[in-house]
């Protein structure tokens, strides 16, 4: 019981945590539904000029959606959908938000995490920051959504890095490759993200607003077809993705037949 | 009055020095002028085989807009459209230009020199220059041509550090975000940009203007309509544009309302 | 008659090595027809969960079309267009093959040795490597697809400095340029490549077919008309090329006319 989101606000900046400290800060469905709203609300505030999303303490920005949920709510297409219907609308409240949104990284920040990150503005990490998205190890595909952001930030040949090899990028190789706009020692990824929401309160609110919708416009991913956004759901009918399933949660190799 | 173009022909290949030396070469708006018919000019002449841009001197490629001008020609949206009129021209004709265009490009190079630069087909720069566009603190936006110039030359992500948090890079990591093809030391860039452009010069001019042409439909921005078009200059109606504007000529830091 | 393909299968990862000893393995025509063919035989086994493509020995991945061949099968523009019916049938079944394609390159990449390179999911190269493509030099233009796939690796400013200034880029600074995924010791590129292969063919087989074919659709050029694809043909018209050609079998400096 310990899946939570705090809000902080310090005058125009908002500062979200997520917060599973047991879990590296793991997304629940009950947080992905919690940073939707909380993102809506923030966004629709005329008050706010910048967000910053974070994991709560300094070992994890996000590990990713919560597994052990599952077996429970995840375990067959329609479960997925229902699912996707919650991440969907977080990622989109994320993507949507008027105002800048800078990601604060700590540590690691994998799957789900990465998805968030690559909806912000800017991401700040620190030297021991890891990245990556290991979903070909759980049998599961990302959606277009998702996979399209990974691919507006860094490029396809880097996403293809991520979902094909489940390649984990440490802060270096991250910054490099794209995947962070700024890296610097961990002691200061706090330091250095307040300033930059600071310098980003600082300037005019409505040409930033203006600025990040003309930029999201510019970019944004082919329509697809219902067909096609469904296709992202069809993993969850395979045996692979059970197989995938069991071997995380009894900590061994999975074995996949590609059926 | 010491605003100007210079233009030079070295036998195939051509330079266009701005040339404002009182102001780190900022354009006015008789220089954005000069520029569009200067450009145009050269692209339809076929003996040039490669167009070459810099600032006069080593100090600066260009330090933006002259923004003294503002207050008699870009004061409002009406003024700001017409004003837009010269400068889009001027950088379609870049953009445009059949033949290869090098940005040669000593220190300094913000705002309306990035734009110009961005809008070139290699860009080469000293160890000292240094990149952005502090828009969000003038209260104005870019066009969405002017957006769009710099998410294709570097991505969306670099592109919101430099808007929103009116981020300044050295040349080291605008060479690491994709914002400079190359970097060379201070003394080496007029040597590295002729080179450069002895290359291009000798190679097939037609294979080249080709190219350059795929590139540009490769990688054209979607449409747009006329009123997202026009929202570029809901700025200049803000009363935050003439917050910057004043602090700005006051040389004092802008305190934004949002409005 | 040393140029063909040599095809190994080591479980469920498939080796296809380009392989013309006494030419870099630079690819003649018969090789191109076979890259097609053995590709798309290897897309439809589902047997096959990843594919590795590199160069027989360790001196080069491929130095490009076997430019002795033009004289006879690309001389004019029929030849060329059957010429490229051929290439660009193997480039495409690269593209679509429903497995990821790794590159496993040696030394030197070039030319068409590039363009394949650029269409395989993820490229591992050693220190020692260069890449580039001298077709203005040739004074021949790479096609719409060939052009869009460097793009969509590296983006517009890396293609251009490649085929307007005709640079050649060092392991390093294609790696900074986002050309290679990995740059490893020369002698760690093959057990560097086999083990990403492993990696690939250990993750859900299912899951990497629709990250692919995913990524493919959410990057695809935009549509172009029948025209626009056919004047990439022009250049074999000009007088230029056939300057190209002459210079290159006499191994002297072209002296391009622009017509």
């Amino acid at each position: 019981m310990g899946d939570r989101l705090t809000i902080e606000r310090d005058g125009d900046i908002a500062t979200i945590s997520l917060d599973n400290p047991d879990k590296m800060n793991a997304l629940t469905l009950s947080m992905w539904r919690e940073l939707g709203k909380a993102m809506e609300a923030l966004s629709a505030d005329d008050e706010i000029r910048c967000v910053i999303l974070r994991g709560a303490g300094t070992r994890a920005f996000a590990a990713g959606a919560d597994i052990s949920e599952f077996a429970a709510q995840r375990s067959n297409r329609e479960q997925a959908r229902s699912y996707a219907d919650v991440t969907t609308a977080a990622m989109q409240a994320i993507e949507q938000c008027r105002h800048p949104v800078i990601a604060m990284i700590h540590g690691v920040c994998v799957g789900g995490g990465l998805e968030i990150a690559s909806l912000c503005d800017i991401r700040i990490c620190g030297e021991s920051s890891r990245f990556g998205a290991p979903v070909g190890q759980l049998g599961l595909t990302m959606s277009y959504a998702e996979l399209g952001a990974l691919i507006r930030l860094a490029g396809r040949p880097v996403a293809m890095e991520i979902v094909l090899e489940g390649r984990i990028f440490n802060a270096h190789d991250a910054y490099a490759k794209g995947l962070v706009s700024r890296v610097v020692a961990d002691d200061a990824v706090e330091e250095e993200s307040i300033a930059t929401a600071r310098r980003i309160a600082r300037s005019a609110p409505l040409v930033a607003r203006w600025h990040k919708h003309a930029a999201a416009r510019l970019t944004q991913s082919p329509a697809l077809t219902a067909a096609e956004i469904e296709s992202a759901f069809d993993c969850f009918d395979t045996e692979d993705f059970r197989i995938g399933a069991e071997a995380f949660n009894a900590k061994q190799k999975p074995v996949f037949k590609g059926k």
